[in-house]
């Protein structure tokens, strides 16, 4: 990883003029002051560029002449949303056209006798979740920004979530999908229908794409029917290792919470100094879980749940069906990142491991944080292993900076010493392009090069994130 | 479509010697006799060339030796599990190889601690099932040829089956996949994580290929814990429309049964006919619901399902928690279209329709049947509205033969016309290539072709299934 450099490019007059004739003058911006605000996501210290304009269209038919001005002149585009990222996936690329989508912001349609609803890309995830909840549905992937993330973002990346453990991701979730190409032509892909084999599956293809392959415009998303009002179970452990025994004891005991996560002593302490909530600052490691499955199942759930804690030696085992005390305790972990950010600068990994392998990992993280001397935060979806290690840092000590990357490097290489995946749910972007080369090896490398070539051959959209741009390819 | 037309053809000495030295003589099977036995799947009524040569390989290094042999010589290779399709996806290309899958049978692991399992191609659906039950795990996608049908197979359709409605298909759980492509290389793409974002999702790019993209010769499928003790429901209706609005109401209510199955009066006559099995020979619809929610929520759930019945005007509702005795009203429907085959040759759509277009799909397929003056037996997935109306015929009666597929084309257009899809589970094969053109639209199909062409440029894998040959495509 390297830190920004922030250049400043100039737009041909040529083809930003061909966009505003398109699209009107308002929604292509050119002045450097402007377009400076669109240039990175969350992820701080991912490199970003400069775009040379960032357009906002407002309809498919916008997007398509875009791409087709885009694709007459060569110039690169980024598909953003919200700029939610943890991945510098939509950061800005020098001489580039950012293309903003939150523009393109209606929920289409909520069908409940087909449990689906249509969207546009734009549609902020907890604007979707409360427009089908008015119809007794729920849209399941609920990352910790969904109150300001989009779906066409959501979709990029293939999020994840709180709830995964039981309801699965974001592309569980898709039916079909409207996807403008690099050179303007419309796919419309996928179904209304529950099931359906028609062909290739594209519509998975381009989640989790990044924008590297097409421009997603409308997305048919399937929902299900509200979950049952929670029961949920805090408890606290003297050892991080403990909480992950609980965690594989959960997967063979075939119990299905529908949330299951873990903070450890750095962040409740961030946590209690952020939110004053009386926590047990001693604690090692807390672990939050709630059933949905309503009822007598669902506390019977979390009695069995209680029953693991208690046998892997937790220091106190806490339940409620309580629904606003729940939530209390789940907002201690929502805010887990933001409390760690307010320590310093934060390298966030996203690391996902196999479950039996949770606390190992747990313990190499300890083991990361010890040798790099280093504060390193672990908060995560203990449910599903997926891990985010936060490394906390003064940006402005090099040699701090020096370990916290190396840090950052150590725990990704932990997680695929343990059968783990680089990133769960974050994304490749532009911060683990090398590290995605490493876990997937050269045969899967040629087929995801010769994936993109064949749907954008010119190599326009979202160069260099995901893969390497072609043209810093070595023969 | 056409009746078959079998020609037989030699294989070129040259590379069946060099498959027969890679793999062993007994490996390589060319005597015309014997390898007519592979030439089709049960569509019987597909397209079949003759292989010229049938090769077994038992390793993923053989399959490699195959695919360089193969494409070293410009032969296609036709890749085969046990030929329960009903696509015509693995039938035979005149002097291609066909690859039989069924010799690499081996569950490779079991992982309760990460709920997975991994396998090779050749696996019995049904072996697999049995394998997790005994370490309390369920492999759920299970198609109703899961005794005989393999996983391989599964993977390339993307097979769905009874429990789908609860359960989800066969990508749901693919977490992995080790993949020969067509010019030999291996790769391996996917995790064993229950999370993963790291790339493409190839897997899923390859699942529901039929074969025409590469060779899956490993997978890592996800597991869930052992259903509970289901508690069944059968009810029967003066009229399919009723059983349409209570899928309907089903869906709108927010109930998720494991099952949800639906015969029409052709197929209850026939299974009573092959089973004697007392059925109400008068009815018109009889649907068979399941819950396996466990204990007193199963029994509220089905409890709620029958008052939908009720509501809807059915004759009777029948409820019970004997497990035994919920098969034998499974096993009814089970038999469906082993009992239609009684009555003569049949041609099986596989239509699957927006839940709330269930009862006009329902209607639609009577007023075929009228029109046509055929019988047409409907039976189907009804919780997730994938149908499969069986038009019974005599083929040796020419007349009856053409509007037996013209009927078959007229359930196509219908299933269109209501938004749904050609194919929820069964695949395009050779019966619908026409089909695919007409469903996915111009654009889509050149995504397909160009996708097919990144992945195997020299046209040798399944030519003519799922997408047109490109020899026979107008320039």
């Amino acid at each position: 990883m390297t830190v920004t450099t922030v250049t400043t490019a100039l737009p041909s007059t040529a083809w930003a003029a061909e966009l505003a004739d398109a699209l009107g003058a308002d929604s292509v911006l050119t002045d450097p002051d402007v377009t400076a605000s669109y240039a990175r996501d969350q992820a701080m210290l991912a490199e970003a560029g400069t775009p040379a304009a960032v357009v906002f269209p407002r309809s498919t038919a916008e997007v398509v002449a875009v791409m087709q001005v885009a694709s007459r002149h060569g110039v690169p585009v980024v598909p953003r949303g919200a700029g939610s990222g943890l991945a510098g996936s939509s950061n800005a690329v020098d001489g580039a056209i950012t293309l903003v989508m939150t523009r393109m912001d209606t929920v289409l349609e909520v069908s409940p006798a087909d449990r689906l609803a249509v969207v546009q890309p734009g549609v902020v995830n907890k604007a979707l979740r409360d427009a089908v909840a008015r119809a007794g549905l729920f849209y399941p992937p609920d990352p910790s920004s969904y109150d300001w993330c989009t779906i066409g973002g959501n979709l990029s990346t293939n999020s994840g979530g709180l709830c995964c453990v039981k309801y699965g991701v974001t592309t569980d979730y898709v039916l079909g999908l409207e996807v403008v190409l690099a050179d303007g032509r419309v796919l419309r892909t996928g179904r209304r229908t529950v099931k359906g084999v028609a062909g290739y599956d594209l519509a998975r293809l381009f989640v989790g794409s990044e924008g590297t392959l097409g421009v997603i415009t409308e997305a048919t998303l399937a929902l299900r029917p509200a979950p049952q009002r929670p029961v949920t179970l805090a408890a606290t452990f003297a050892t991080t290792a403990q909480t992950g025994e609980v965690v594989e004891r959960v997967v063979t005991s075939g119990l299905v919470p529908s949330l299951l996560e873990v903070m450890d002593n750095t962040c409740i302490r961030a946590v209690d100094d952020l939110l004053h909530a009386d926590l047990d600052r001693d604690a090692h490691a807390l672990l939050v879980a709630q059933s949905d499955t309503g009822g007598e199942a669902a506390v019977r759930e979390v009695e069995a749940l209680a029953r693991l804690c208690r046998d892997a030696g937790a220091d106190l085992v806490h339940t409620t069906d309580d629904p606003a005390e729940g939530d209390l305790l789940l907002q201690a972990r929502r805010v887990a990142l933001p409390a760690l950010e307010q320590l310093g600068s934060t390298l966030i990994d996203d690391v996902a491991v196999p479950r039996s392998r949770i606390a190992e990992f747990l313990d190499g993280c300890d083991g990361v944080a010890a040798a790099q001397g280093l504060t390193i935060g672990v908060v995560g979806h203990a449910g599903d292993g997926n891990m985010h290690p936060t490394i906390v840092f003064d940006p402005a000590d090099a040699d701090q900076r020096d370990r916290a990357f190396a840090a950052f490097d150590d725990i990704l290489g932990l997680g695929l010493s343990l059968g783990g995946t680089i990133t769960g749910e974050h994304g490749v972007g532009s911060i683990k392009v090398g590290w995605l080369e490493r876990e997937v090896g050269p045969v899967s490398l040629e087929v995801h090069r010769s994936i993109k070539d064949a749907l954008d051959p010119s190599g326009l959209l979202n160069p260099g994130k995901v893969l390497r741009r072609r043209d810093t390819l070595t023969p």
